[in-house]
């Protein structure tokens, strides 16, 4: 069956050299009646190697790699490499321009979104395409996300296991390879529909990784990803790695085992926690309570840590819903 | 000629004992004919002594204070305190159940609209509500903010110069008993409807103050509140001190002299920064840039700082318009 | 000081005859730069006698009023009367056409803001438009209400009363020849910036009433003022009683006196009324308790009468936020 | 093939005892990346006996079973009973806490849904979720409902016949065991997809009704529920009747048979009826008429019923679209 | 396989005579749990002859259609024509209603949704409609468009090619037999799911044409269609020429070969123009520039033609979003 | 009384040069709480001479005058001029970039909020800039306009005659000075509060005109302002006309006299226009019709013109409501 794809590609991806151009994403609509989505693309190619994407903006609220990507893109000589890189610095442009998780245009998720629809929601076109025309034309796939908005975290690169252990070791040797001071492993799956898993159905070495979050811009986490970008790639073997290059610093391995790793608000109000990133815990230790400003003489509602571990990752917005997470842990990886 | 105010309280403010209930501002809409929004409001009376006014949720995304507010409420025995304490957890209280730092109901930003209108919207009915009745019942305002989601702040206590020596002196010696790391004189002024300008209109001793910010809770920033609330009534002596107490930390006093110490986006796009809270800075060096992604390959634009001093104020989202400010500098005070 | 209105109307006040026609205020928008909201107005006249002004849709969401004009002004011949009546069956005629309460322009409710303002919103317009050339033209007004979508009512006429007793005593005389199953007399008011009082600022009698309410059309409203309106303008002198017309039904007049007639929300939530309309309570007894459906293990939250009296008005929608009114109550005139 | 739900519950549906708590389905937005909506669900289980499942809150605007069935959760004990009882006092949650028809998220109306969808709105997962794990695990369903903010409805408990004598039979001894004033039965049927049509296809004895409506909460149908519940739990052997309880008052049976049932607005507009609930029409006699607010001098449009019938539904709101229906009828059912 | 249109239309497709009534599209909603969709269809129909389908408002911003259909509905008497016409001048009514190119429902573009979904959108479900309903009964349709909005059109009429050169050859005997001033053939299609590639599928003579555009109500444009809609309705033998009808004008065919015939917006910005429709243009012409007022002091970035043409189409709207298409070109047709 | 505007310049209006810089309105709302609205002004000073205000942008949506002038900022040379221009080039910025005629921001119309209010709403600070900061530096002000969206205007340069004869003969003899094709005298007011009103209040020079409208960009208006800017400096002596400059061609006196000239939309629905711009009409003509295309059967609602006259203006968009304007008219000025 052909692609069924409706956007094009202003670049040629089998063409030597820099190409920095856009997707056309045709999108009809009151205001511009043969209107598009430009989502932008840098095709870097030279000689022959491994090929390789690169995206940021997969949600639109995560910023440290759309700005490692963006200066990579302008930076970058096609003489540096062997192979080809594809770079999408803003993959669902709409919620990009738009500081959101989510597309403006369609509420979507594109991270939730995989294997997409061609004749679906702007979102769900992305989606598509990604998984239909550029996961087959690359080997390696590494999707710089940051937590979003919701939520602050130690900063990491991580990896899905899959069935493959073949698939599994190459991902693994590469998740060090980057050097992020933790890598983590997630043993248990919010949903098939996301990059790592869309990445495995392809057989393509994925990684993923939170690099910040809040919607704020960390300096550290820009620097993770600017620094892990050229030890993958030398890694690779599509660049060669810096004269006096220092090697990759040891990564911590860790994991997420289960359900009983998250912490949800019991209650919707001010949420006001009582532990800190990188926070050791135990089960049972409160987490934190829910106020209620409305109504202060009500009590207000704790909650609880259910198993040991590092608090890796916190709820950032003071207001919550009931069944927001708050709080999510890692433990160190049992291999 | 009598208070024109429509909102009328379900507390007594003469009345011995702990009273915690609602101020009603009649507001009649489609939802609700006889609809009331219903700011929560705390007086603890024991005796005689001073009046004080304590708030919080000024902007509705400033939660440290109102976090500390709640908890003191519920906490505080009468018999504790000689005097009044009129303690008002959510002013803007539709903005705090919404997140927000304006109203959803009338965008109003409560902290721009002091002296208020009793005949306009719900946050000016607030505000002429505070200042006509509420501040001629008190000889001092502490109004805890936190610098609201769009900023991350330095924690400070804060106060603004009058033109009334002794109103001044006052409100120092209070500034320093409350021992927050910094306390920081606004020598310039954004805007005279703020908080601190309606105090001191008053002849009120006025505090302010940045905790937090980023609309995250800050453990560090409840604890400052809830440590400098106890000291500063004991200062005011409507408590004693706590047996035990450590005397208040001493505190690094600063100030912010003029529009130079403020650096403004100078164009839309995404900003990535070049400096951290506390950094100290020269006039002259790169502040940061506004990247463009749906146009990577479009150069970054940068600013820089005009004058020399230290990061007090960073904005947090990563998206900016033009002429959002994204870092303010302070000095120490000269006096 | 000239009337500085901006509203002009197509139709002559002076002129005998009935003539059907608009009010323009002009509305300067995008879709439309130079459009106009057009308000109906009828103006019926012959010969020489009292000017009577007639009103519906002052509220969008109350439809009784508006169905009994609307007939009104096809159905009249100028013959039939002595005098003038001006009709504005639809007042609000943005809020009319939305089926709210406010107007959908500005969010303005037109009886929370008489006097108005000619340079103001669009309802502001309106309000000045009454105030400042109709009032002057009348020597009677009724306005008719309904509850709106929010509240359901026992159908009733109603007066507030002013410091001139003499024009009290007319309004009371009138209030009984219009013949309403109940004489409403407001001891207390929300708001002086309601039509009734304007009327009473203007030397004008005034009555206003609820025919019904809940966002519904009652056939018995719109009856009770088709019937109403002929015995007003009877006793008005502007028509004569049609023949073997029916002497009014004797009202039975009732009160409000004071803010315990209501009973207020004590949470947000789903509210379970314990009383009907017309059901005659105790201070003490339950009135209703509020609900929390998504977390049915927290016990249903109550509320009680502050006074004893009929009920004359309850909540219609479930769902309640903390604040509205769910009950008001009535008590026998005491005179 | 595997269930493909997203949506885990917290509950044990094979464990004895009474417990109250929620699902979780996964929504990752924006202001919250690792949100859930928590949907409240109490299991009851005693033993062994039947299964059946209570719901409410189908539509978010009919509020009588949401009352009625958290009142049980919290009163009924487990020793009460033989079997197992799931009941989802608000099962479109979402709609439920926005007092509407339909889901704010995806305006999804749940009751057009079944069988629903793993991977779709979070409306649709609720669909999927009530047909492919709930549904399969009861013999019995009743869905109360209310007719919503739009309809006025005489209270009824309902079925519908499907192609299964035997189902057919079982659901008709089960409706008049419930004890409704009046029992009607859906000879046609507006969608497949409701609630009605999923239990048939699942083989489920399954019951609906509209309790009241108009948006309010009323007691007449909060009292129906609550008896009819006891009544049919008894029925089907899963609580023994109380000592003292009466027998089921008698259930008229009556019968919406086709289209010429219904009566829509010819005109968009103020409706004005002609007609109450309880009355008996004959064809061809007026059913209201459409008014002109903003044009008072053009007639109004008047429409006409089709069929003889009692008037069983009526529109609430006043403002009609064309098409809107405005009154439907029942007949005595002819079995 | 059953057509599973829930869609049912007042009319009756086999009668003789003129029918002016409705289509009923189910829509449940808060605001009418029993509303319906009202989509207007005419049936014209005597004797025995061609089945023809005229519609407008596919999309809602696209006035020249609509006027002349409803003109036609009110004005032909069944008596002059042989055979059937179905006209729909309101296809997607809530966009016409709205005066917007896609649905205010759903967002829908009907003319992007072709063959649809029974069990979509509303707009899905007018796609279906159309698709397994009307085109089967029909051998002709003609679908009036306009350019909408955002789009300002030379007047044409148009068809697609098929790889069915019967069809293509009656097709294009109908464009010309239409006569308008152009005719246009497209040789790239932007989207399968438009209105010529659904009546291609089904086998039946389908063209389309724009004539006008902008927004705006030409009376050149009403004035091709009248005509040219009787001259095709006497090409197909439906009518008779009127006596004294002039032959249809010569019709200048062009076609639009391929993607390079499209100039797009470079950046978000203001955009001037620098041609006019009508005129010739050459490659790498300049097309006009986006310029930057909020930043004046930025130059204003060009764009080109690729291709030799004649401007047929220019954007209307001085706004732009980058992939906004500014210009089109055609060229005579090749054959 | 000081002036009372919290807005400031990064321009010195009294130093020699060119600046291209902003004004900053302090704008304090959730996603930033130190934002700042950046309104683009340009001061280009040389020597001695008149102070000139150039404006554009008034209304967002009206664009010729934005290109002009952001085309004249870059290109002009402070060494080309004697005296001072100061150019605002969209001067409700937030409307500018909308393509708005109003606000997104309050929807404020800023052409009828002349002289505004320092503490108001956005636009009513840009008014009370414009009016007590701006006006009081200038002898002259060109405000350019061009219809908007929602209208098509013939292309002309305007002016209100004052009480001041002198006034009104140096503003009559720029406006010949101008030389657009039409000149036109208002001679009557749509309201006060345009900038027309503002700046004969202010005693300076203030000349108007619409150069386009529909929200496009006509080439002929832009080319209109260019030419006449020029001949306006170079008639106001800041600049020396251009060697080989053609004088000014003779310009159409036209005026609008009254009420009668403007004819309104009858009835909401589709409008039908029977008449072009520039046609020549009499009193009783038909003016065009409203279609019903919900409704086909409904007949049309014809409006007819008042009085003699040319279409100079007409509605653009094809939906209308009752009271928009469809056209007005204008005659030849009586001087």
């Amino acid at each position: 069956m052909p692609n069924r794809t409706r956007i094009w590609a202003e670049v040629d991806y089998e063409k030597d050299g820099k190409q920095v151009a856009w997707l056309h994403l045709h999108h009809s609509v009151t205001r511009s009646a043969y209107g598009n989505i430009m989502i932008p693309v840098a095709v870097i190619k030279n000689g022959k190697g491994p090929s390789v994407m690169l995206t940021a903006g997969n949600h639109g609220d995560e910023y440290e790699g759309q700005i490692a990507l963006c200066n990579f893109i302008r930076e970058i000589d096609p003489g540096q490499i062997q192979g080809r890189i594809v770079v999408l610095p803003a993959l669902n442009m709409p919620a990009a321009l738009n500081g959101t998780r989510v597309s403006p245009l369609d509420q979507g998720n594109l991270n939730r979104l995989f294997p997409g629809d061609p004749d679906g929601t702007p979102t769900q076109q992305i989606a598509y395409y990604v998984d239909s025309v550029l996961l087959p034309m690359v080997e390696y796939w590494h999707d710089y996300h940051a937590g979003g908005s919701s939520l602050a975290y130690l900063p990491f690169a991580s990896m899905r296991q899959s069935e493959d252990k073949r698939l599994n070791d190459r991902t693994m040797t590469a998740l060090k390879a980057f050097g992020a001071p933790i890598g983590l492993v997630w043993q248990t799956s919010i949903d098939s529909r996301q990059s790592l898993g869309a990445g495995i159905r392809r057989d393509v070495v994925t990684l993923g990784g939170e690099f910040g979050g809040t919607g704020d811009v960390t300096i550290e986490g820009v620097r993770i990803i600017e620094r892990g970008l050229r030890r993958e790639l030398a890694h690779l073997g599509v660049m060669t790695a810096a004269p006096g290059e220092t090697p990759a610093p040891a990564t911590r391995l860790m994991e997420v085992r289960n359900k009983s790793y998250y912490v949800y608000a019991p209650e919707p109000g001010l949420f006001e926690p009582f532990t800190e990133l990188s926070d050791n815990v135990k089960a049972g230790q409160p987490c934190g309570q829910v106020h209620f400003v409305d109504n202060p003489a009500r009590e207000p509602v704790p909650c609880h840590f259910k198993t040991d571990g590092m608090v890796i990752c916190k709820r950032h917005f003071g207001r919550v819903e009931r069944g927001d997470c708050v709080v999510h842990l890692a433990t160190d990886w049992k291999g």
